[in-house]
Order: structure tokens, then C-alpha cells, then sequence
């Protein structure tokens, strides 16, 4: 599928003067899924680990329940095809894709719109007995950052981590928001990783997309460097996700469900 | 359509100390487009300026030509719905999309995808009259970071904006990357803006999608605070539009057509 990054030659402007310079630049990948045949979708993505990424949008989609309900999945790389055979089609997901939907899951008056395919996959996180400490949370920050070395050689890309309180399990960047986290998924159901108790730490912002994409992988807990958006909070709130954001230096925000960080509530002033 | 930014309480976690804060944090809104009738697409964006989003989106994907193609456009609030007549429907776009479609754009054996949406409505930039000094570079960006008042309060959201060498004519911000760009677009076509000349200064990353949608508005230079992909640069050299990336104290870096930079080329060292 080719490199994720490509060296180019450019010119920098520096105090006034210009220079001939190599440069690293991040690729985007533009691949196209077909189920069955038919043309489902295109995404544009980081070439690496893509069939992960196509197996995790699709459960995450509602497309398959599960890794048994692939039959084929193979890659035409030149092409830039992913072809998937499944064994059975959900017979909702033509009917209902894109339509939207207001779902109750988030209760108490407050407004949630999600898509019908999120109602059906994303995940109620009702485990209050999942908990972190504040310091692994810098922790596991920290090792995200430091491991993303694509991140700092080219600043184009956002990283994603499944962790437990030991440290991070698995890696994945992209270009793309979502397919960091759907490259994760698809990674963990074809190799039966249990997701209770874990965590996902994020680079970039949590919005809506991300939260339910949180949801439907069964993570209880989010971190993130970044600011999480109004729509993301409400519906972790419905969801019974702990949403943490703006990890930076020795500090963090609680945005929802406070309970899970470990005395947080208790030592409120 | 409700505020750009909410008002919410969170938990603050700093040097070992929790405190309950007054946080803002930026929205999110789904917005469903039905065009005479039939749903066409959902946005999810920053709840200001819809009309022009939508204008500028269904100019660049090729949906209407002109601002006339539009017979009525109607915002049902509430229900988060835009309601588009049109005086006649491009046949084509139905039928192509979302298709894959490889075009002799980019030429000279580079890989150049794009949709065949892109390759109808993007437009190549031959004027190699139009330049821009470095010093404007730094000030047209200083101008778009001063005047982000949304980014910095709640760190969510790119912002994008229409120059010349004057100044910025528009600046838009959404929570949706191209979301600001559609903005921009829609209000120039509503008000006949004329775009030759003027200059695109972006936020965030220049993706293939973003320089795709520069190409649609029409302007030859495109300056970033931050990274470019390489697709993007190599649509850019097939468009024919100069890319500055990385905009950053008293440096920046010419990815491509630098001759449209005052003095680049002749500077080089």
C-alpha cells in the first residue's frame, strides 16, 4: 500500500532567506470497500494496517456483528481496493445508512442526535468499577506522545492508543480521525482482545464521531490532549463514558463521569 | 441554530488538586440537506452560517453551477434540516457519487486520485501573475490567529479565510474542516465575490480534500500554519497552486509553484 510518509524536496523561507530542502510529507491513501461487489464506500486513509481499519468500520458500522461474519476480506493494493465477502448481510444497514435518527440513549432531556447504525453499535458503559489514577493518566499520555514519532517528523496525523494501567497494548495513527481508532477495533476483534477495563487515549479533538466510535469499541474511559466538543460530552454522558481532555503538563479537565478517576470526587475543593 | 460554544461545568485537575470550573467547550451540529425533497447528505458542523456551508458544499460537488441554480434554500431549525429547491438537477451527479474516477489532472506519471466530482468542478490555476510577499504570508496568518477568538477560548475548531494582500475579506471557523472552506465559497458565489487574486489562509493541515476544495473556490495559493499531505502537493502541482505550509514565527515552507512567492526562487541559496 506504500510508505506513510514521502520525502519531497521544498523550499524553505527562513529570516528572510530561502533554501532547497528534503522534507518529510505524510500520504494519504484513497481506498474503496466493496462488500460483496458492490461499491460501499471510500476512505482516505494512511496506508498502513488497512484491513484492521476496514474490519473496524465496518462493525462499527453495523455492517458485521462480529469477525465470523467476514468470510474474505482481501486487498488489491495497486488498485486501491478492499473487497470483503460476508457470510450474511445485515439487512438493515442499507435501508437505514446515513439516515438520521433521534435516539433516547441519551435521556434526561438533553439533546443527542446519533445515526440509527451508531444506536444499533454503540455500547452503554455501565461499569463504574473501571477506574484510573490521575498519574496514569499523564502516564499513558506521555507514552502515546512519545511513541508517535510520525506525528512529530511530519505534524500531519492523529494517534491513537488502547491501553490498560500497564501501559499501551496497541498503536495506530492515520490522517484520518476515525480510521486511527477503526484500525484498533478491527485489530481486536480478529484477534479476540478483550476490551473491559481498557482505556483509548487520543492526540486530537473528541468529537461526536469519536466518542461513539469509543462507545462502540466498549471503552469505558477516554483521554485525550485535546478539547473534547458539547455534542461529544453529551453523549458520553448517555453513554456513561468518562471523557478527560486537555492532558498537558500537570493538568486535566473531568469533563464526564468523574467517578472512574481515582479520588477525584473526594478531593474536591 | 443555537451557539458556537456552550458553557459547561467540569472538573479541573491540576498539581494534585481537583476544583469544579466553568469550562467552554465548542458545539457540534448535525445538519440533514434534502434537495427537492430527498435527503442528501448530513453535516456535522458549527452551528453558524449553515446557508452559505450548504451553498458552497453542493457548488463543490458539482450539484448546482451557480447561486441561480438554487430556486429556494430554508433552514427548518429545530429539526436541523436545509431544505434546497433546485431550478434543474445536474444529471450527473447521482450517477458519479462517490465513484472512484482517476483523472489525467495531475499528468506527468504522478498518482493524482480524485472523484469524479472533483475532476468536474475543480478548476486548474494557470495565472502565475498572482503573487504574494513573504511578509504577507506572516501577516495574513498573524491576522487569522488574532482574530480566532473561538479557537483559542475552546480549542476545537479550524478557521479558515478569504485575503488579499489588503487583508482578510472573510474568515469563517467550524468545527468540520471543510466546513469553513464551504462557508467561504457559498458566500462568495451568494454575493458574487470575485476570487481571482485573493488567497486562502487555513488553520489546520491542507489535506487532498481541503487544496481539492481551494481548487473549487479558485484561488491560486493556498497558506497553512501546518502540514501539507502528499497527495495534496501532488494535486496542487497539477492544479497549479502554491502551497505554504508550516507558517511559523519568521518561517515558512514553499511546497509547490513557488514562482508565485515575491522573490523565492531568486533567493534561493
Amino acid at each position: 500500500m506504500g510508505s506513510t510518509e514521502t520525502k519531497r524536496e521544498i523550499i524553505r523561507f527562513s529570516r528572510g532567506k530561502c533554501s532547497r530542502e528534503k522534507d518529510l510529507v505524510v500520504t494519504e491513501f484513497p481506498v474503496t470497500v466493496k462488500i460483496n461487489g458492490e461499491e460501499f464506500v471510500t476512505m482516505i486513509c494512511t496506508p498502513e494496517h488497512i484491513e484492521d481499519m476496514v474490519i473496524g468500520y465496518l462493525a462499527s458500522e453495523g455492517v458485521i456483528k462480529k469477525y465470523e461474519d467476514i468470510k474474505k476480506i482481501w486487498i488489491q493494493e495497486k488498485e486501491g481496493y478492499v473487497h470483503v465477502e460476508t457470510v450474511k448481510l445485515n439487512p438493515y444497514y442499507q435501508t437505514f445508512q446515513n439516515k438520521r435518527y433521534i435516539t433516547s440513549c441519551c435521556g434526561a432531556g438533553r439533546q443527542g442526535f446519533v445515526f440509527i447504525n451508531d444506536a444499533l453499535t454503540a455500547k452503554k458503559m455501565n461499569d463504574i468499577n473501571i477506574r484510573i489514577a490521575p498519574d496514569d493518566c499523564f502516564r499513558l499520555m506521555d507514552e502515546l506522545q512519545s511513541s508517535a514519532r510520525t506525528f512529530k517528523e511530519t505534524g500531519g496525523v492523529h494517534n491513537s492508543a488502547l491501553c490498560d494501567v500497564n501501559g499501551i497494548i496497541l498503536r495506530r495513527m492515520d490522517i484520518g480521525r476515525h480510521n486511527a481508532l477503526d484500525k484498533i477495533y478491527g485489530y481486536c476483534l480478529k484477534n479476540n482482545i478483550p476490551i473491559k477495563g481498557k482505556v483509548i487515549v487520543f492526540s486530537g479533538r473528541i468529537s461526536s464521531e469519536i466518542l461513539l466510535k469509543v462507545a462502540k469499541i466498549g471503552c469505558e474511559i477516554v483521554l485525550s490532549k485535546s478539547a473534547p466538543t458539547e455534542l461529544a460530552l453529551n453523549l458520553a454522558e448517555g453513554l456513561g463514558i468518562t471523557t478527560v481532555g486537555f492532558i498537558r503538563g500537570d493538568s486535566f479537565n473531568i469533563y464526564t463521569r468523574p467517578e472512574r478517576i481515582v479520588n477525584a470526587e473526594d478531593s474536591l475543593q
